[in-house]
């Protein structure tokens, strides 16, 4: 699936979160990286009354920042199937103590390869921040899922899981997004003559003996295109070197 | 690295964080995937004073939940090159839409297959809040890192940002690629000190002017960085440089 596909088709589902500010902060990691579809089951009333889901309430949740539009497009449900109905890949998430004997457990990784294997519409779930899913929440998923987790400290902020599975579920895709603006790099020749202008220096305070002279050449030719370096940075280190030769000629006079 | 390793090798840095909701959040993820180092650089004096900074506070930090000996343990910092002298990869974070033209920008996962391939003391920086880390936090980098969000919505939450990272550091590390990497690469310490030398240097030829200073020493400083040089190379610089300062100094007199 590719990575516009897999985010439209991939939804991100609640089930009954107390914390406005976790929902916020929830919306903010899924606009993140590119996600916008969230329902959320049965909130807390105090939290989410469908009378004042309204902008004007949401921005005051400052975990959000810019992600409001994500809260107020969400849909709200009253159960835990209805949120699901139209998806065909049911992942319920959970901490590692909570999960039964026998069963087996997803990590995102795996669930990134699975998707990259198939066309699914996909449903996250996560539990709410005090009791996760219940067994009957997690009857309905596909997958039980679980974020690799140390087991003296296994239970993640709400907000905090669900940016580490949206990354990884955008994790490859990006590996190609990112690509370094490339500098203009110095050419061989320019990079050469700074080599050679180094080497004058390092003889003018006897640095360069008969011994040592290919070796060190090698090393300092070696570092300095290790250091790849720009078009300037040899301007600036050429510039450099011959102040410290005049320097050190008038010494010699 | 094995992972056990990579845990107690890596070292998150917060500069100048605002909010300890935050830091306590920070913590909390550290926690999960198995983190303990934390430093924190001049952090809002009414946020983390040192008098105050006992566990007795810290649990009042809700976000921390079981964490709060991460935060006792942390190390407190006047200066960003103090929290990271003994170091030898210092990655430096920033969002995608703060990234100088012309730099290259690493993403976690090229992080985690470099940690794969080599043994460092690795410091995993992040900037505040609001401004982020400035120029001169990242010319100490050897590396600047961006998870790869959405161009419309780049900016995460701290907390989110460091489980994200740390998710990515445990993720496959017995799947990394072992590439033999034998080299010691210099401490953060070693080669600022190699810095100062070559500032000094410069200073006895008339390189460094009043206006120019703080530029030229970021510029060196990425320079010498980017170089990823090991503790052979920053030796045999200082044996260069302080034979050039000998040699000027002799002119001088």
């Amino acid at each position: 699936m590719a990575l516009l596909e897999r985010l439209v088709k991939s939804r991100i589902v609640l089930v009954r979160p107390r914390d406005p500010n976790n929902i916020g902060a929830v919306a903010r990691a899924m606009k993140n990286f590119g996600f916008t579809d969230l329902a959320v089951v049965t909130p807390h009333p105090l939290v989410w009354d469908e009378a004042v889901r309204t902008e004007a309430v949401w921005t005051k949740v400052v975990s959000a920042v810019n992600a409001t539009d994500v809260l107020t497009n969400a849909n709200v449900c009253d159960t835990l199937g209805e949120a699901i109905a139209d998806c065909n890949l049911i992942v319920g998430t959970t901490d590692r103590t909570r999960v039964e004997e026998k069963q087996t457990v997803y990590t995102p990784f795996d669930l990134n390869r699975e998707l990259g294997a198939a066309d699914y519409k996909l449903a996250l779930v996560f539990g709410s921040e005090k009791h996760g899913l219940t067994n009957e929440d997690l009857s309905r998923c596909h997958r039980v899922m679980s974020i690799p987790t140390e087991p003296n400290c296994p239970s993640m902020n709400l907000g905090q899981a669900v940016a580490v599975c949206c990354y990884e579920l955008i994790r490859d895709s990006s590996q190609a997004a990112i690509v370094p603006h490339p500098a203009e790099t110095a050419t061989a020749g320019a990079t050469e003559a700074a080599l050679q202008l180094s080497l004058e220096v390092l003889r003018l305070i006897d640095f360069v003996l008969p011994g040592n002279e290919p070796d060190l050449t090698r090393r300092l030719r070696g570092g300095l295109l290790r250091l790849n370096p720009t078009r300037y940075d040899i301007e600036m280190l050429c510039g450099i070197l011959s102040r410290i030769k005049r320097g050190l000629r008038r010494t010699g006079e």
